[in-house]
């Protein structure tokens, strides 16, 4: 693996490697990859973002690496500089690997075939977000202990959701079933999976994945109204009383409270919400790891894999 | 103490103690957080800041806490985040403390409330800001040996004023007399302490803390005209002169030059505005050791605490 | 050495011993200056930067220091506060350096003249760039093994250009022949240096310094077409087969590609522009190191300086 941008190329294997590794670093392992010098590593967002860029800042300095932060709207951007111009500037610098966010579809995959060090998609567009959908996964298997046959319910604005393009792709490649929900324009045809209707299928999900209405990508948001979406479209406490018993709800966040979800189901019992956000630490070190411990492995302590993925 | 949000329902011995460590501190005394582990602590600042920011990420430094450096404008704030899953996605990703700002009074002791990790105030509005008052005491007991007895006078706008309001609530506790002067319309009446004329007083005071004209929280600072309020309210020089043979000038900063102290002030003999800055660090580093050092403590060095309180 | 803000009052010998450290750093030299406790570094930008900036803080990591990163737009420079004011606090909580961008020219020299920690100036409106020239340098001695009897060729807006002006004044210290090519209204009358012909001089020169258009400083800006401006006063294809065999292109970035350099030529075998922003690291390095290393020296590793200058 030298870079980690899709969901859809990666294979199986890789995958439950990362998530092997992520349970362990779930479970406590440490991992110093700046043992003998200073390493770094650049975050280049060109969108806003909390959680996704914090979560890489903290997997980052976990395995004592030294955080570029790059700040597209006060940097040379402004002056007009190409994305490949300022990632090979930080490659020049000395940054080993770049993680990358960006408004385009595809971009980071351009980037990642012209540059010369490994790249990690952070969300491009509404293309993929790879490492969202590995914390998802690794979410999903520490409730259940498996992928295989699990129910997934995709629920909200897929077509403009790459949580859901990555999501739906790695899932079908563990073996889980996917179905989607959506208003009708907001369906992605190009999707080879099932779109199903919310009210008869939640009873049979044991994930109900929502996502955010991605209020800043489409014009007509100022059209949608927060409850008659909650109630026509979202997960209301009716819905989410005819769950599964073991059943449980993930969203990437961030969450607009009454819009796709109940406010009161954002903390509830089923909700694994802020699971995710931890769970994103350790899948987010698991990639980083992953591309940049060759062959100089230095555990910190060293952690005996009992991952056994049912596959 | 589990947050530290108020100098109006904090105890006065729980202030001794933190003046104590902000003392052992600023005499060198160092501390290692972070000898065992990565730690991590979040700064979420919702109003711009340069001193109080960047005093608290060299104290948590200097502690060898990882800092998380949140950055509202351009974070899912723009999504519509609430602070509240803000702050908890800080806590699910690792940090263990939160520092914060906020535009709007109570919101930080609200946050510190419903949230199960400490919280740190960094100035809430026009409510508080306790880690300033924190190191004003210790500016003055630095200079003075004692609080207790000492005839304080707060200069400016006290009704904006959260520095004013901290002060006087923290100084009353440790035996301090407090007096306030302001114009008229910005006398702040719920406050249970006398109002003197600045003239009148200016000869009797141990310490004059002027505050900074908070022009971007009124509407009518159009209308301030510089040199005709350094002239009515201000410390000119010829007050100056007035005052006691060891009396002190304080400010919290950012300084209005030639507004609510005449520039030749600043840095005048008398003047502490640097040195509280200086003890700014020290402070902030006592606040967050006493709320992040839970019984395993690892000391840098060891110092013998000879701070004796003449209280 | 007490600061770092000019090429034209520095000494040839001064800027040697820059050099010969530089070298050392590019050749793997490690050396901590915060080996028995934290040390600060602050970076002050009131201008946008990607380069200088990261450049920066990577140098300051690899040194050990921890790096205060101020950010002019969501700071006290909101209420008004000054540079003066803003450099004095970041001295009282610590900082033991100052690095400083700022649209003025002369406003970093005259800080530094005001203060009393060293600064390091990372480029002042159209004044100077004293380490961008430096790096500029070292990239030159790497290739020739030698600055002195180098013909060297600045073309561009040499009127808005700090970093012709560092160049000019640093390779004439050395003993370089300094050309400048400039369209008539980008002519600097006060800079004592021939003005050349771009087509005549093309064969003759070891390095072309390219300078990239500033559309942000001249209003006229919109009138510059990309590609008249290329033919006429750029670095194209035909211009670059008529170069000596072994000159070398050279360009501070961010650059506009097909503007003042054909997008073809960016990354030619001539070009030096990628390894001069590597060179940008070691260069810094050396800068503060020199300012900061005082009696203190703890290397990581044993360096023996080979660099032998001609000169």
């Amino acid at each position: 693996m030298n870079n980690f941008v899709s969901m859809k190329t990666i294979k199986a294997n890789e995958i439950i490697k990362l998530l092997e590794q992520t349970d362990a670093f779930a479970n406590g392992q440490s991992f110093d990859l700046s043992s003998r010098k200073k390493r770094f590593i650049a975050n280049l967002f060109y969108e806003p973002s909390t959680r996704t860029k914090m979560s890489f800042e903290v997997a980052e300095k976990k395995l004592g690496l030294e955080v570029l932060d790059f700040h597209a709207e006060r940097s040379s951007v402004l002056k007009g500089e190409s994305v490949y111009d300022t990632a090979k500037t930080f490659a020049s610098i000395g940054a080993e690997a770049l993680v990358i966010r960006h408004p385009i579809n595809n971009q980071v995959q351009q980037l990642a075939e012209a540059l010369d060090l490994p790249v990690i998609n952070a969300g491009d567009g509404a293309g993929e977000h790879p490492t969202q959908s590995l914390l998802d996964l690794y979410t999903m298997y520490q409730e259940f202990g498996a992928i295989k046959g699990l129910n997934v319910l995709i629920v909200g604005d897929i077509l403009h959701s790459r949580v859901a393009r990555s999501n739906a792709y790695a899932l079908k490649a563990l073996g889980a079933n996917v179905y989607l929900a959506a208003k009708p324009e907001w369906k992605d045809q190009s999707l080879d999976f099932p779109y199903v209707d919310l009210d008869q299928a939640i009873e049979q999900c044991d994930v109900v994945m929502l996502l955010r209405i991605q209020l800043e990508r489409h014009q007509q948001s100022k059209d949608i109204k927060a409850s008659a979406y909650l109630t026509q479209y979202g997960l209301t406490v009716k819905r989410e009383q005819r769950m599964k018993k073991e059943a449980i709800i993930m969203h990437p966040a961030p969450i607009n409270r009454g819009v796709e979800i109940d406010d009161k189901l954002v903390e509830c019992q089923r909700s694994r919400i802020f699971k995710q956000m931890e769970n994103g630490v350790y899948a987010r070190m698991a990639v980083i790891h992953q591309l940049l411990n060759k062959g100089e492995s230095r555990h910190g302590n060293d952690y005996q894999t009992m991952f056994a993925y049912a596959h």
